[in-house]
Formats: structure tokens, sequence, C-alpha cells
């Protein structure tokens, strides 16, 4: 299938980008939101949750953002695969050339906060195997966050060469 | 100073958010590796350094690389200020393309990673107000890296702006 001439991107490609990331996305939500322990030291037992953490909170918060705009996106992407053209024209370029650069960034530092808790977490010492199963959990959960922002990067690198020519 | 016909953006507003760039980074490291108390709980004493958390030595690689892409392209875009027109021609328009993006989710993460440190970090029951100091200097470094990343993303939306024609 040859791209038509108003895009730099072929829109399958685009779309295979978009479902790419969202599929990424909501493994991500689903393991984080699901990743429960009860921990115990042998004295104090407690239930430990995601969104005792800020940081993993923020990371639902991003993903699930993430999702939500995935999903719009891939509606215009896949009526722009089907119909061989885009809904609103150069107008929606532009408007998907800075929603995909500030997805993107909103993910990346979902993820990175994720990680940047998980692993000084896991240096503590107090860690028992319960708690380092929650920890690899919510690393996964990152890591798939992360990819998805990689896919949403691409996307954004699509966008941006979908830009109208410069006047 | 009309912009020249070669690019979409005027090259001195290019420059200028290059240099607000580097100084939030600059300034960033040096908060950020001057950080160091000597923490006490009365009984043991230790201290405390930025290097001893992931998340801050990698926050602190990722504004020393900032600092560095930042001067050379501060480097181009004063050539392209002073000189009219650009090195390189659009070849160079596509390096600084992705190394913009590239740089600009690696400053957000670095960001990201350390926020989402200190935030949990801060809302533990063993802080002391030294920690608190440090804590607070992290923060400070972490937003500064965060305004950094900010300026570095306007880079990014320019140099998309900039790109050649599609052809």
């Amino acid at each position: 299938m040859a791209p038509p001439p108003s895009t730099a991107v072929p829109p399958l490609a685009a779309l295979v980008v978009r479902i790419l990331t969202f599929i990424c996305l909501i493994i991500s939500v689903i393991i984080l939101a699901t990743n429960t322990i009860k921990a115990s030291d042998g004295v104090n037992e407690a239930k430990l949750k995601f969104n005792h953490f800020y940081a993993y909170r923020y990371m639902l918060s991003t993903a699930v953002l993430g999702i939500a705009y995935t999903l719009i996106q891939s509606a215009f992407a896949i009526f722009h695969v089907s119909m061989g053209n885009r809904i609103g024209g150069d107008g929606l370029v532009q408007i998907e050339f800075y929603g995909d650069k500030i997805v993107s960034y909103i993910l990346a530092t979902g993820a990175a906060a994720g990680f940047g808790l998980s692993v000084d977490l896991n240096s503590l010492p107090v860690n028992g195997s319960d708690i380092e199963d929650f920890l690899n959990k919510a690393n996964a959960a990152a890591s798939l966050l992360f990819i998805g922002f990689l896919f949403s990067a691409t996307s954004s690198v699509f966008s941006s060469l979908s830009l109208p020519k410069r006047s």
C-alpha cells in the first residue's frame, strides 16, 4: 500500500505504532494496579499496594492518560487508513504534533519516576522476598510503560515528519 | 531581525532557548553535586551524598549529558545568528531534530527519576531536619533540571518546525 501524497509516513505504520503503544500501556496498568502483597517482618504485617507510593500513583496516572490519548489518536489513524485521507486536515496534524510530544514526555516521566523509586527501594536493606516481588512487579510495569513511551516517541517523530510544509 | 527564509524559527530565539537550557542545567548540577550533609539519628552518624542514590546519580548524568549537547548546539546557533546561515544545511537540521528529541526525553526522565525518589523519601517517617534539607536541595536540583527540560523541549519543537519540506 503506497502512502498517499499528503503524509510523509504511511498511515498503516502510524496506526500499528499507536496500537503497540496502547497494548504496552494497558498491560503496564494491569500489572501495576494488581500489584498487592502482604508484607511481614515477623512482628508487623501490612498490606502493600502501589498507591502507597506517590511515584507509582503518578506512573499509573500517566499510563491512563496515555491510554486515553492513544485511543483517540488510534481512531483517527483507523479513519486515515480506511478512508485514505485525514479528518481535520492540517489543523489536526498540528494538534497531533503537539499532543504526541506532550504525551510522550509525560509517559517518559511516568516510567522514570517509577524506576527512580524502585531502584533505590531495591537497594534498601529492609527487603523481604515479598517486597522484592512487589518491586519486581513495579519494575515490570515501569519497563512496559517505558516501552510504551518508546512507541509513543516514534509516533511523535512520525507526526513531526508529517507537519505541513513550512511557508 | 527578520528570520532568513531557510528556517521557521528566528535563530536568535533558538539561541536564547539553548542558553536558558544551559543555565538551568549547570545550576542543577552544582546544587546536586554539592548536596552533602552529615545525618545523625543520635546513635549513628553518616555522611549523606547524592551519589548514595541511584536516582540522583542518574539525574546528574542526564544533566551533564544535556550540558554537553546544549553547548555544541549553542555553538551552531551562535554561528547561525552571526553568519545568517546554518552550518551543514539540511543534514544538520535532521541531526538537530533527532538530537533535540532524544536529549529532551533524557532530561525529562532525569528530572522525573529525581522527583520520583525524593517525593517518597520525603514521606518516610525517619526524616530529620538535616535529611529534609538534603531532600529539599535534591528537589531544587530536580526542579531546575525540569525547567531545563522544558526549554530543551522548546528547542525540540523549534527543530521540528525547522525540518526541511517533505517531498
